[in-house]
């Protein structure tokens, strides 16, 4: 994989660069990103867009945030790292990844601050931290890579939705990762991609980096799943996730939740694949997930020329839930979580360092 | 309704005067087709679409091949006839309302050539078999739309696919009927129409006849529909077909299969409103009915601008069967076929004399 979805560019002080998807299939344009406020703007258009980018892209956010501040107190570094975080946590609501990164960067300083450090040394420490979010993200999107790879046969052919590759993180993504894993293997697998209105991430991000890479993929409108798994065209699914809840129910790209009852009625297996930093604790169920709603244009507008009457009533929902029931298994880093229950992605959370053992 | 989507102007010689459905809803332009191979192109290109108008449309192109013959032989009006049948009959492969009128006319033009009328005679027959198929439209329409309202209660909200309104025909509709005559008889109904890609039938034309009678009709990307529903906000579904197989299993255009996949999972009766013309008694179910796929660029270039790679595979089969099993009743203008079988298809047909009582 030659895609280099992001990075931070030239040290300390530095920038972040990283491929304005807005752009893509047709412009393979390079952004760089030197301001808080253009993180927040390059989050909310989705020029870096991905639960997994988004939460890297925050990291890099809170540097943008900190970087000139090496000569104030520790209690300065401290304030202006707290402010920053929320900032870009106005940004999206939905990607807990966003929010996941903003506390490990809020933790570390607080506790470098707490340990008597300088500005200076918490300055070098939330480097540091965004560094390790970064690394740990690529070699993450390798693990599920791996584990998900078990799950895919010579000559499969893989539905997915959205866009959840290497354009949706620092390595080489989620639900792809398998796909890229196992051809890597020397196993065939072929790809429809849902083009996933209103944005297109599937006919522009899934397929541009697939056809990149080599792998024999086929776009689809959203209402043809239905159809290629009548026609007995799909195997399995792969799709990514924006947050889980602690019961295994998956918030994802609107759409989702179609496919999974799709795949169900044709009993075809359905994997989402995602980070543990994907997964909320916190909620016990989908049904508290808060869903983003955009701008009605990105229906009636989207492609420069307007395709709805003026004024007519429009519901954009960037997300939908698809229950655990639906679920046929949870792709982590720490393994398959089979038909999730609270118990078993409980069970994955506490190996993975996500819950304390103790907590229940 | 105001709508006129198409008729006949000028009377002997005329033209067809129609909506350009490929400019809404942003301009409204009517279209004089005055050649055989203009409304193979209209039709073709979907200046003109919806199964009843192809039929009412393709009545029209036998006039624009034969009417200024009336001072040929009888002979050669029916080759005519014939001739310009058999072109029109190759715009589009799968909606059978096409070939239901082409065969009302030749029909016609060999009856009339068999008690040895005139060319001008025979030409003047066909006029008067055009008008027909073009007023028993408009009344059919308007039955559809008494049988189905009886199914809407006050308050009700309709999940629609595509447009089968008063664009799709000559009158007011197949599957949008009821709800003009439901609201016509003062019940308030709501309508979310699915965008419908690829060509957007949903946004550009069923949202836009349903904003000009006042209708609320919210907007949505055919892949929130399953969202909709999980949310408890669609009541009931009505689409259209474009051929109906002799066991009840409906062709309609591409995602209807899944819509109807969505109403079952979620308790929603999923309604077809079709006239007769739209049975096909010859195919026993619905995986003999011929499937169009259409170019890959209404896809990856539908908006004038590029939404996928270069060069990518497409697949884009432009309509999908829907088992009879998911499918809660097809209304017809002879009363609901309720929970469809060969044996109530057959006995429906009979009454409407689509099929012999002899027939089985």
């Amino acid at each position: 994989m030659a895609i280099e979805t992001l990075h931070w560019e030239g040290g300390r002080p530095g920038f972040a660069r990283l491929i304005d998807q807005t752009r893509l299939p047709t412009e393979h344009v390079v952004l760089d990103v030197r301001t808080v406020p253009d993180m927040v703007d390059a989050i909310y258009r989705l020029a870096v867009r991905g639960a997994p980018a988004i939460g890297v892209a925050a990291g890099f956010g809170v540097l943008l945030g900190i970087q000139d501040l090496a000569d104030r107190t520790a209690d300065e570094v401290l304030a202006a790292t707290t402010a920053t975080a929320a900032t870009l946590a106005a940004a999206r609501p939905t990607a807990v990844n966003l929010f996941w990164a903003l506390d490990r960067m809020k933790a570390r300083a607080g506790a470098e601050h707490a340990a008597g450090r300088s500005g200076d040394e918490i300055v070098a420490a939330l480097f540091d931290e965004a560094d390790t979010i970064w690394r740990q993200d690529k070699e993450i999107c390798r693990r599920l890579g791996q584990v998900g790879a078990e799950l895919l046969k010579d000559g499969d052919t893989v539905l997915t939705h959205c866009n959840a590759g290497a354009l949706a993180t620092a390595g080489i993504g989620t639900a792809l990762a398998p796909i890229y894993e196992a051809v890597g293997g020397g196993k065939r697998v072929a790809v429809f991609a849902d083009e996933t209105r209103p944005l297109l991430q599937g006919a522009r991000l899934t397929a541009w980096e697939l056809d990149q890479a080599g792998i024999d993929v086929t776009v689809i409108s959203d209402n043809m799943a239905g159809r290629v798994m009548f026609e007995g065209k799909v195997d399995l699914v792969f799709v990514g996730a924006d947050r889980i809840a602690r019961n295994g129910d998956v918030c994802n790209k609107i759409g989702t939740y179609t496919v999974a009852v799709l795949a169900r009625e044709h009993g075809i297996p359905f994997y989402c694949v995602a980070p543990l930093s994907t997964f909320d604790p916190s909620l016990e169920h989908g049904g508290l997930i808060p869903i983003e709603e955009r701008p009605p244009a990105e229906i009636t507008d989207g492609f420069g020329r307007t395709t709805a009457p003026a004024g007519v009533g429009v519901y954009n929902p960037a997300f939908d839930v698809t229950p655990a029931r639906l679920v046929s298994g949870i792709v982590t880093e720490v393994g398959l979580i089979r038909e999730p229950t609270t118990e078993r992605v409980e069970e994955a959370l506490r190996r993975g360092g996500r819950l304390a053992a103790e907590e229940v």
